[in-house]
């Protein structure tokens, strides 16, 4: 472990860049004003393709080097044909890959080098809900259980405490626990 | 547009199943309680994958009959690699999938036959939150806009309805809209 004022690069992070990304936005602070997007195209039943490719940020229209096109299903069980993962398991998906991104960061700006990192994310729902059959069941998850493992050059508890900076500074952990407003607007015929 | 009580495959929706599925459900309510997953492994930096594969559902351990494996990144603005979307962006994508799946069935069991449903999603969000910048703004978006096109032989308003009644039963919609109770656990070393 190395001292926190450590600005090499680590865990593949480029640190220097990181720290001078922070100092140009508390500048400019306009500059954190991002949008993301996703656009979805029906198949049939309930299979569907997503394609995730350009946003807005730093003030400017961007796009990833590649487009990334993931498909959803509901699985046989839900009279779906399993033509990928249920919508929701992508939800849990976001949330481990928002909270290691995170702490891959936090753990690079304090110097810390990490070796290993896993999670696995679980998420308990009653379809009662979503199915209409009982009006107290909710239609999302109860209760989502992350667990993860951590290794690197820091006792324990730095290990911890990185990956609960990571939770409390973490976007999807956020739109999963608080409530987000959607607006929705449909275009028929 | 056929009548309410039609029972045919339409859609690519088998609506026999499904409405079989759901009288019983009706009769055993436990079938209704499922565990959705998904594991993740960092890869280097921000960059890490996760794998959904297996699921708990109508009292059985289940599995997708592929493993879906997605890469999330940080993009360069942020000092990622852009080797997949940020994680995010999912969040978005399970949203529009989530919706769309819904609506299928919904139409479907309405005998209303579709040719045509896209969607797009932005989610605009303020990294100041995430950047440990402004302790005033969140960590997730601060706003959420979806927007449907959708095309089938019902009249506008019935067409509207159907994206609408697919909201008022979506799960990931809840997780976004609603708070979640999320448990973290963290073993390290």
């Amino acid at each position: 472990m190395t001292t926190t004022t450590e600005r090499q690069p680590l865990n593949g992070v480029d640190t220097p860049t990181l720290f001078a990304t922070l100092d140009a936005v508390r500048e400019q602070p306009e500059l954190a004003r991002f949008q993301f997007r996703a656009t979805n195209k029906w198949v049939s039943g309930t299979h569907n393709r997503s394609t995730m490719h350009t946003y807005y940020g730093a003030g400017q229209e961007l796009e990833h080097k590649d487009a990334t096109v993931v498909d959803a299903d509901h699985p046989p069980v839900l009279v779906g044909n399993d033509n990928g993962p249920a919508p929701v398991e992508y939800v849990l998906a976001a949330l481990a890959a928002c909270l290691t991104s995170g702490l891959a960061n936090i753990a690079a700006a304090r110097g810390i080098e990490l070796t290993e990192v896993e999670s696995s994310v679980k998420g308990d729902i009653d379809l009662l809900g979503i199915l209409g059959l009982s009006a107290g069941v909710r239609n999302g998850y109860e209760h989502i259980q992350v667990d993860f493992k951590i290794k690197g050059d820091a006792p324990e508890e730095k290990l911890r405490e990185i990956v609960e900076q990571s939770r409390d500074r973490s976007a999807v952990y956020d739109v999963i626990t608080n409530p987000v407003p959607v607006t929705l607007n449909v275009i028929a015929g």
